[in-house]
């Protein structure tokens, strides 16, 4: 076992997905369950997450470890009002899709006998709450994780080990990094969406009649929750802007393309398109 | 029965799957495949879609129906190769998912005893040939007809009773009502994807593997045939550039709320994404 009391604040699809897995896999003992809706806390009880639920997070007592997978900026506030209940040697932990805004200002509202290891597993869906969990969400998947100078080996290795634990590989790499692989392989594509979304919608109402497979396959990520994509694109906004700007570039290429009736300029640039997707495929 | 006698110029995807629903539904009697690919052809002996097949357009015999199933620009070209062997009566029609250009050009082709309805099942995926057919690609998706004044209420009729009889859903609009629908639901997402694809090659050789799901399922679209699509864009270009437009304008809008770090702005933004994606989720 690697941590025997351990405190899941916000319990969603990833934090819940993460207590079912870890439980099963004997690496967490009691779980307590730390959240604001009560009907949620209810369901972590129900499904199995946790063994008891508060929606206080000043009253979890000592634990070995936290989990905080709550909304990116919500994470160093959340940290500050847990910090005078922390046993030393109680290892923090977080599950945010952004690293370096978030790792910074996290460990500078924990006592230094609390450790911070800042972990990021790529996985989820759109949908959200204790409900949505699974047990098997993060098999085959990648866990980020971004220590810094000041993070103990032991604490890192831990939350290694438990990421491992639950199926995932895992890689370590600085915050800034992760910031930026991210901001182009997820980040970008739910702005995409979101954009894609709305800009179908203004053109006309009888138009989501027609869509096909595709339509509904590039507009999913727009069903996801709304507050938790703002605050990851506005705590990772240098990283997302850029991504944003080199597919502007990408799109307007094809655009003047299309608009001078260029076959093999449009050729060229579909093929180039092809060959990275082969290599997303086959890299993933 | 519905024709007898069946040409099926192109027997990849759409015209195998077509060739096999049709006949397992009792619609169609004999199939002949005509196309390029030697390989391809045999493949389309071998799994039940053709009877015969043949290399030369001109060597089909007297048929009842042509269904013309090419990338969009050469199907005014297979139709004039064609034309001086169609019997009177016979009917052609096409699967292209352009179709104001497509039936102007593929209408003035044929002999004034030929009429032309076009057709597009809004179907597929990005694989290609004979073996990807399906029997069951139809069922469930919408196929639109777009019958223009001079087309004959009862080819109409035929290739519309054709599509149901295949599982699909009918609805008929006129060609540019159809060309400026797909260009938001179809086209526009095929460009964007292969625009993110390209953008998330160049931004460096890494990253895919730090792809999550929604990355591989973001640029599945760009996995498809280039020459197909570019034929597609440039085709359909007015339509295509307005989409991208409007598409880039939500882009610039969601970009300019990240810069700003305007929170009330993006979350405005941000739901008009989710409420159209929820009418585009319920619409399909």
């Amino acid at each position: 076992m690697l941590f025997e009391r351990v405190a899941i604040v916000g319990v969603g699809l990833i934090g819940g997905s993460l207590a079912l897995a870890a439980r099963r896999a004997g690496l967490i003992g009691e779980v307590i369950g730390v959240g604001r809706g009560a009907a949620n806390l209810q369901d972590a009880i129900d499904l199995g997450i946790a063994d008891r639920v508060t929606s206080d997070p000043t009253a979890i007592g000592p634990v070995d470890l936290v989990v905080l997978a709550v909304p990116v900026r919500s994470t160093p506030a959340v940290a500050r009002s847990l910090a005078p209940g922390l046993a030393p040697g109680t290892v923090v932990t977080d599950v945010g899709s952004v690293k370096e805004w978030v790792v910074a200002q996290t460990q500078a509202e924990l006592p230094d006998h609390s450790p911070f290891v800042g972990a990021h597993p790529i996985a989820g869906s759109e949908r959200t709450g204790a409900r949505a969990a699974r047990v098997d969400l993060f098999e085959n998947s990648t866990c980020v994780i971004t220590p810094v100078d000041t993070t103990p080996a032991p604490a890192r290795e831990a939350v290694g080990a438990l990421w491992r634990g639950v199926g995932a590989r895992v890689r370590e790499m600085p915050p800034a990094e992760h910031d930026r692989a991210l901001a182009w392989t997820s980040h970008l594509g739910h702005v995409l969406s979101y954009a894609l979304s709305r800009s179908v919608g203004d053109a006309g109402g009888d138009l989501p009649s027609l869509g096909g497979p595709s339509l509904r396959e590039l507009t999913r990520l727009a069903g996801g929750s709304a507050a938790m994509w703002r605050d990851i694109f506005l705590s990772n906004d240098r990283a997302v802007l850029a991504a944003v700007d080199g597919f502007a570039a990408a799109l307007a290429d094809l655009r003047g393309a299309i608009e001078r009736g260029d076959d093999a300029a449009l050729d060229a640039l579909l093929e180039l398109g092809t060959a990275a997707r082969r290599r997303i495929e086959g890299a993933s």
